[in-house]
């Protein structure tokens, strides 16, 4: 640890912060905090933590303002945008003040010659795409939930479901405003295609998830919006074979927007929660598979060639959602698979977002599954992902009572060492936050946590900004916090 | 500057390098080490400089010790790769050691699961394209010539006629395997289509130029090979016009693969240089136009409306080259005009990559020619670029004799502000390399040197690792090799 003799917020400190921001964008009584003590992460897996003070600016030039303060007085920074996290990383752990980004919501400039947006950090995404959208255009990917603030959106890169054709936030960022830890203001990049200007800070702070710099503002790339997309449902009679599909489509030139793998017992456990059927027969293994084109006869034709492809690999009779209500009923079970897997205790987050090489997806979830049914846990083990891209959600659903953590721990850290034996990693798409660090210092090697803390250390010597996440090691915090 | 108290070479060390790579791949007579002195820049400009000795290790392992022992005796070490950089990047400026590439090329393993390959750093792009071509997949881009090394195409993030379509070497790049200066191996990333494991070094290493680590591995991605492309040819009677086209055609959903920008003094110049002519009038701006499509009839009807698209802005006549010999024609002529520009004396590299927002392309360039033919140089103005994705090579050629270089550093630094006023940047894919760090030090923030400067010292403390490059500054490196 360095520089964590943090001091407390004075009332002095608070007219100060008036001053700044204006009297009504300060708040410091507990009752209207709440909301900011936590992101989207199961409670039952951290406790929240209250800030000692709120600040809304609605400027760059304001937000440097409370960090040059901040800086000085050694009071830490936890910026907060739509609060949509899965990691805990706006958790204000050290207290201090939540820096508020929602008033930041002002431009969005679409600029139609050069097919960018320059966007306020904190406008929703789902501001944004309507603002793209009436102008014929589109970001073609939608990474999070639509409340997810676009400055937290590429802190934390986020994916999503149209990542295997489409890609995840960085493929999208080309310029930067950030407010550093010691309040200077740095432009990156701009409208521009290709930058090769030195050291790329600007990827560097791209999924650096507000532990580095405070996004203000950026400019993302837009494309013509004339796609449309459908799903095509098809099962399998085992894993190996729907995964197979999945590389026979791209070597025969089809690639789809995004690739759903969902297991068996996933579906059944979706459809009685939210009391729909699947439309069709339930295999061992199903591919949701998402086709784009410009228009239908392009989908269809598209559709055809998939499901051949399926054919090939011994599908059973695949279904074309081409209505709306078609697609919106499968997209509730989707949902529905997802909190009954989330519901009550489950091994969590923490495990619940490896990502390996596509092709390894069944021989992962094997093995998790076989290590979950020979560990001391009881439960249902759970699989689904984005096949398309490797990204795999697995899960263990436990007992009401008596869980022994420890050996969710135990089990937790085998899936990892196997996803990272299949030449995987610990998270592709929800990021370290605060509750993935032990396995962040556990499974990477000391070389790489020592770049990584010197960055942080570079950035913000008296870690002031976002304290407590991905670096450095505090392991009282994460006592404190993290339930196991 | 730190650390650079260089020793020199000695005997010793020299049997130490003989016991790591092995009696043959150890050499350090003068006039074997000739070829190893520059990059492609014009030694017009920059005067190369040998290393005392250079090595040719065949595994990560062996690079591993030979950086253990120059760090360990503080000798530089500048990786060696294809040596087709243009900003002289691979100069040994404070001789030491050159660390050749060539031997680590073994590896080309095409995973056709996961449309990945993982490929040795000192394979050439061609034996790369080669092998991946002979899977019947492709890697989209074409970002320098063939004979351009993996390693040092990545470590330059390098682009190409491609980028408007299908991106840079970053957007492919998604496994690394280098080497840090301390010798220690690092493993980043992985087949892996989404991966937010932590800061990305990853992202920082890509385009950093061999300064920060000696890539040896990657892991790259590759997609289904089923397009063919062709070139149309447009004659504008106004840039603007020609430019205006460009979002034009976007706007309505089609996407080149990748735009030229040419004016017509430039194709002129080239035609007389090789001795061809032109397939069309020759107006006042010329776009030449890559479309891709999975067959020549998806080709012909996307030409078809590019063509209506043009005619809307007035383009005079244009022309679609369906034939082999009708494309190397043109590019034949695309040559001559690179050719011609950069012979004898010239404005040079230091200011031509500028890159802008693609929209600004035409307000660029009728202000650098205005800054050009109101000083007090004699010469010839030209611009040529790549519309679509905003990267433009301006250059002023230069009488042979009695040329006032201090008036040619103050038309580029003219021409880098106006780049910069308009949104833009002072290069878009050649880098910084050791010709533009005057540059890059006069045009970025303080506080965006100091992060630079403290990630280099960060991964190299003791500055071993092709230093004088990027950063820091060395004003008696600049004024020994760098002729203005």
């Amino acid at each position: 640890m360095y520089g964590s003799e943090y001091n407390k917020v004075t009332d002095k400190i608070i007219e100060g912060l008036k001053d700044i921001c204006g009297e009504d964008y300060v708040i410091h009584d507990k009752d209207s905090m709440e909301s900011y003590t936590h992101d989207e992460l199961s409670t039952a897996e951290v406790k929240g933590e209250y800030p000692e003070v709120i600040v809304k600016p609605d400027s760059t030039e304001k937000i440097s303002q409370v960090m040059k303060l901040a800086n000085e007085k050694k009071i830490p920074v936890t910026p907060i945008g739509g609060k949509t996290g899965l990691t805990g990383g706006m958790i204000p752990v050290y207290g201090g003040i939540g820096l508020l980004l929602e008033r930041l919501n002002k431009k969005i400039e679409v600029d139609e010659d050069n097919l960018m947006v320059e966007v306020d950090a904190g406008v929703t995404m789902n501001e944004l795409y309507e603002a793209v959208e009436k102008k014929g255009l589109t970001l073609p990917i939608h990474p999070t939930t639509g409340d997810s603030q676009v400055g937290g959106t590429i802190a934390a890169n986020a994916g999503g479901e149209a990542t295997l054709k489409h890609g995840v936030m960085r493929d999208y960022v080309k310029g930067l405003e950030v407010v550093l830890p010691n309040g200077e203001i740095l432009k990156l990049g701009g409208k521009l295609l290709k930058n090769n200007t030195g050291y790329s800070l600007l990827h560097l702070l791209i999924g650096s998830e507000g532990t580095l710099a405070t996004i203000t503002k950026a400019i993302l790339r837009l494309y013509p919006s004339s796609e449309e997309s459908k799903f095509i449902i098809v099962p399998f009679d085992s894993g190996q074979n729907a995964i197979k599909t999945v590389s026979d489509m791209m070597k025969k030139g089809i690639m789809p927007v995004g690739i759903e793998y969902l297991e068996k017992e996933t579906i059944t456990h979706g459809q009685k929660k939210v009391n729909e059927n699947w439309p069709t027969e339930i295999g061992e293994a199903t591919l949701m598979i998402l086709v784009s084109g410009e228009n239908e006869d392009e989908i269809l034709e598209q559709a055809q060639k998939i499901m051949l492809i399926c054919q090939e690999r011994g599908a059973g009779e695949a279904f074309l959602a081409t209505k709306r209500q078609e697609m919106e009923k499968i997209m509730k079970i989707r949902e529905g698979i997802a909190e009954v897997i989330q519901e009550g205790n489950v091994t969590g987050h923490r495990s619940g977002d490896l990502v390996v090489p596509p092709s390894k997806i069944p021989e992962l979830i094997d093995k998790a599954k076989k290590i979950f049914n020979e560990s001391k846990l009881e439960g249902t083990f759970y699989a689904f992902g984005h096949a398309g891209d490797g990204n795999v959600h697995i899960e263990g659903k436990l007992p009401e009572e008596g869980v022994d953590w420890n050996e969710v721990k135990k089990v937790r850290d085998k899936w990892i060492q196997e996803a990272i034996d299949l030449g995987g990693d610990i998270t592709g798409e929800h990021g370290i936050g605060l509750i993935k660090k032990p396995e962040l210092r556990k499974f990477k090697s000391k070389e790489e946590l020592r770049l990584m803390e010197g960055i942080k250390k570079l950035f913000d010597p008296n870690n002031i900004l976002n304290p407590g996440k991905i670096v450095p090691e505090d392991e009282e915090i994460e006592r404190r916090y993290i339930k196991i």
